[in-house]
């Protein structure tokens, strides 16, 4: 088969541009991969285990000819970046991106995005919470949706086409627009990744009881939030920064509902909190019904008798 | 080698009642298993399953001349079982639960245990988001922690037998006093349960983001607070009605330092929000390098390249 995109420049070597690698080579849907990270260590890394067929020295030697440049960089730095490449932007080339925030990428790169070349944002909605050149593996957006939210005027055909690429990675594709985008990402991802930074805070700072004991004893439940509280801090901060009004929403509903159910503590109200927890239940179910997660027990962790 | 009890009775058939089943004849360490369970069905569910030696039709034909009795109800139904069985305890028998929260158990249970039979409150701190009787498996507590509570004028023979018994059945042990216990489990488990219900609700309640698109797109973050939000809402209800001090006090810090985030995210402080999440990276190093989770990215949910 012909592939997708002849030449595909990834800006950014972490956890989610590696990943890409990998599964475009898995896929063979692409004719050459290039690649470029600020850090020297991190481009030195990337030759080292082979994840690109070239590692350049600069974003805009990465783009050059490149028929898709996907910007794999925090949110915050995508403007820099878009800025920096769109002199050597081929005519007919997609730009697009990996970025969890949407409306604010938008607003950042697209001035800079030349006449004739196509730009088509994205957010594929996988991610561990380890990051770096080593960290990403080909399997990652297997059965996981990529959100493409096309612009106002994309074209439909080059839209179309990072749609096909990000199936061939194994990914299954949904458009939407921005502003929806940013707030369901808030419910899904932005306001649980803050809480569990907080949670997590919260038990590094408590006096009485200490570091190792909340080590110790984090299988009770904590382990799950210090998983999300590890993730990459500076992607983290820009997506707050960049989501601020979705996730301030989302936040005001949070502890509202949080506030109703300390009332019920502290009142006693068993009745109230045993029907909460009931209805969350349901939505657990969905989740695995839907595919996107396992029914084993403590996610695999514990075997099935 | 000999039993390290002789006749077991586990009141109550739910995971962490099956589990230790299943855990007791993989270290054939005890002679017979005899349980109870308040639903008929659970009953029927485990004599199907061959779950025990002998299921009863009471819990005090359960307890009857049994060396070790564990209280595997929710905690709020703990007083109400030791009640019932006080009658028959035979004399040097030793009365356990495993309870989540211990000072309420120790004042319910307490009262009704007859001279010359041990109390030795105890907690394992393992568990799945499933429940029932079928959800056990043998390996729950392999390489996890059981905290033994002994309460005041405990026989130390018995501490340590129970001690043996809960080691013999895959785990670590440890003894911690009642009030430090309900504190560092409020952190470590109570809280982050409460929060995860509260993020499940919230997105459940928003009518711009239908249910299925937060099922959908739940791999970015939410579905881990889903598996937490999962776990069975009796029990729970309990914790937090008698851990109501303990948790009422982690929740006043966690809403003090998420309003802290929330201010930073508002006035647009990077520098702050970064280095918060800097610093709960280290934690979770700390867990992995503390066996109580695995680095596998994504908890084994994707393979590693």
């Amino acid at each position: 088969m012909s592939p997708t995109y002849d030449k595909v420049a990834l800006i950014g070597l972490g956890l989610i541009a590696s990943s890409m690698a990998w599964a475009m080579k898995r896929a063979g849907n692409v004719g050459e991969i290039r690649g470029y990270a600020r850090s020297e260590e991190t481009r030195q890394t990337a030759r080292e285990i082979g994840l690109c067929d070239v590692v350049c020295e600069s974003a805009a030697e990465a783009a050059e000819g490149a028929d898709l440049v996907v910007l794999c960089v925090p949110v915050g730095a995508m403007g820099l970046v878009a800025e920096e490449i769109a002199p050597v932007l081929k005519p007919g080339a997609t730009v697009s991106d990996v970025g969890s925030v949407k409306k604010a990428v938008i607003e950042a790169v697209g001035p800079f995005v030349p006449k004739g070349v196509h730009f088509v944002p994205a957010h594929p909605l996988a991610g561990t919470e380890q990051s770096g050149p080593r960290s990403g593996f080909a399997e990652l957006f297997d059965n996981r949706w990529s959100l493409l939210v096309p612009v106002e005027g994309s074209d439909e055909a080059a839209v179309e086409r990072l749609e096909a690429f990000w199936r061939e990675l194994g990914a299954l594709t949904e458009r939407m627009d921005a502003d929806h985008h940013d707030l369901v990402l808030a419910v899904t991802s932005h306001t649980p990744h803050l809480i569990a930074y907080t949670m997590v805070g919260v038990a590094d700072d408590l006096r009485r009881v200490t570091d190792s004991e909340v080590v110790k004893y984090s299988a009770a439940g904590f382990r799950d939030f210090t998983r999300i509280a590890a993730s990459d801090p500076v992607m983290w901060r820009d997506v707050f920064l960049t989501n601020k009004e979705a996730t301030l929403e989302i936040l005001g509903r949070f502890t509202e509902e949080l506030f109703a159910l300390q009332r019920a503590i502290r009142l006693g109200d068993g009745a109230h909190l045993q029907d909460y927890f009931t209805r969350t239940r349901a939505i657990r179910r969905g989740i695995v019904e839907a595919g996107q997660d396992t029914d084993a027990p403590d996610f695999g962790r514990g075997p099935k008798r």
